[in-house]
């Protein structure tokens, strides 16, 4: 199957097309009738940096891809609209190979409503995945950037965090399985993240004056809105929601849960700031939309950078406990 | 230098944003407010397949990844707006080296009035470029497909043809240079093709009825183009605008110069489809636009297939004589 074959094969497999499009792959381009405003980010995955072929499958690996860059646009508020996947495939990866990784792609594009719009498929050293995405909105303003926190907001994070890094664990260490019911839960966070899609729409509606996801860890992140915003986040470790089964991972490798939960990334949930009265409208439109909780777990000051508030009276720093002194 | 200070560096080169980004790089998405219609492409460059690190420089190899995604928009007469860039780097690609090619990457985006709003930068095992252009329109009609050609249209190519094949066999092999003084332009339409932006448009407003850019070669896009609109094209070869040098270069190469004329790709020419009596403005529109040749070389008939009449008197298969009988 050469390169032509494959894309026509692939494109028998795309669902059809949302409502924005006029014209999707097979074309130079795909044509798209946005309303007044757009969100695009991407993201790409490499193997042995992202992901790691022999732990995921290919399916879980094309979710993975799809779901993290349409976690950029939950932490907009936008409307989930089109993808644009560029593949890049190895010698060891047959046609057959490249059709399950669209297939899990496909999956998450169905559940979100996205539309695999376009596309580029090339040889390549190593298994890559980047995924351009594009969000609507209907208005610029609708929009919620990093930098509107104001003092006096509350910080809110959707779901709940460690879950991620825990699964990670599992995967990594064999000896760290606890038996435990709540470990399948842990490593389908890690391997088959979802993008908080109506939950950022639900904050955006609700009044949230910055967002951001959490990937990179809600320390790091949180440190990210801080700056963008020119505040102060001031965290109180012990209102951390953190997922069930995360404390008996962190036992089992002699870390502190928090560690997981401040430190640990791709959790992908939703780490917002709103005014204090939008609060509660906020937790129900979350719980609305995706059955989440929203969890206020600190506050917006004047000043710069990010505080954590540890239960035993000490700080933690941003980056996890790997920074602490 | 981290990810995030790479980031910050690459972010202080970027030009200023053009007037439909509301939110350029920074950010979890860029906002972009576009007009009633978009054109969207993705286009990925890998090291030993699409080009040698060891042949250009990393900024061509930066102008060369935009160039070529900007192409596709060219090819449905879109203005361009917004680039995304997914940067894989090597462990043998140092931070100078991923500046030098994003300044490339800025020179091109500068020239062709296109924002580079947002990028993601990761660890690869070979260097990879992959690039996400969107452009824009005023109405979604005023884009031009594939599939619109019409028996009785004209078939037209901007430019020159067979520049970026010489070229290549000029790099390939040392013995083939000839010392004429189009060497220099044959390569350079190799290592820093342009992107026929205006010519496009230009077309676009003198009612091309379909457009595709030369990127697989004469010969395979014409094949694309008529399957999409299903008619058969027939291409008088000896009206072809081979590029200066090109003869000098097949004879040294010991081939037909329309065997790079016809098979050879990456000229980034348009090939389009018009009415006969749109020619001349089409032709005015290009030359004002880009100072560039309009040339009509075949007609499109009902039917299927491409046909490519040699000056001799016989058919040459479109994918290029390689695969004359």
């Amino acid at each position: 199957m050469g390169e032509f074959e494959l894309l026509a094969e692939i494109r028998k497999r795309l669902p059809a097309p949302g409502p924005h499009v006029r014209l999707g792959s097979g074309d130079d381009a795909a044509i798209v009738v946005p309303n007044r405003a757009t969100a695009t980010s991407v993201d790409a995955l490499v193997d042995g940096v992202h992901f790691r072929r022999e732990r995921a499958s290919l399916a879980q690996i094309g979710r993975k891809a799809l779901a993290a860059a349409l976690s950029d646009l939950a932490a907009m508020g936008a409307a989930p609209g089109e993808a644009y996947v560029v593949l890049g495939v190895p010698g060891d990866l047959d046609e057959a190979g490249c059709l399950e990784l669209l297939d899990g792609m496909v999956e998450v594009a169905a559940e979100t409503e996205t539309t695999l719009a376009g596309g580029d498929v090339t040889r390549a050293p190593g298994l890559t995945v980047a995924v351009t995405v594009v969000g609507h909105a209907d208005d610029p303003g609708d929009l919620i950037r990093r930098d509107g926190a104001r003092p006096g907001d509350l910080l809110v994070v959707t779901g709940e965090l460690g879950a991620a890094a825990a699964g990670l664990l599992l995967l990594d260490h064999d000896d760290r399985h606890t038996g435990g019911s709540a470990e399948a839960a842990l490593i389908a966070r890690q391997l088959e993240p979802r993008a908080r899609l109506e939950a950022g729409q639900a904050l955006a509606r609700a009044g949230a004056t910055a967002m951001i996801d959490v990937s990179d860890g809600l320390g790091g992140d949180a440190v990210h809105l801080a700056r963008a915003s020119g505040v102060h986040l001031e965290i109180d470790a012990d209102t951390l929601p953190l997922a069930a089964g995360v404390a008996e991972v962190a036992a089992a490798s002699g870390c502190d849960p928090l560690e997981l939960g401040i430190g640990g990334g791709e959790d992908y949930e939703l780490l917002a700031t709103l005014p204090p009265a939008a609060l509660d409208r906020a937790a129900a439109g979350v719980g609305e939309a995706e059955g989440l909780t929203l969890t206020a777990i600190g506050r917006v000051d004047a000043g710069d950078g990010v505080e954590i508030r540890l239960p035993g009276g000490g700080n933690a720093a941003p980056g996890g406990f790997d920074q602490l002194g």
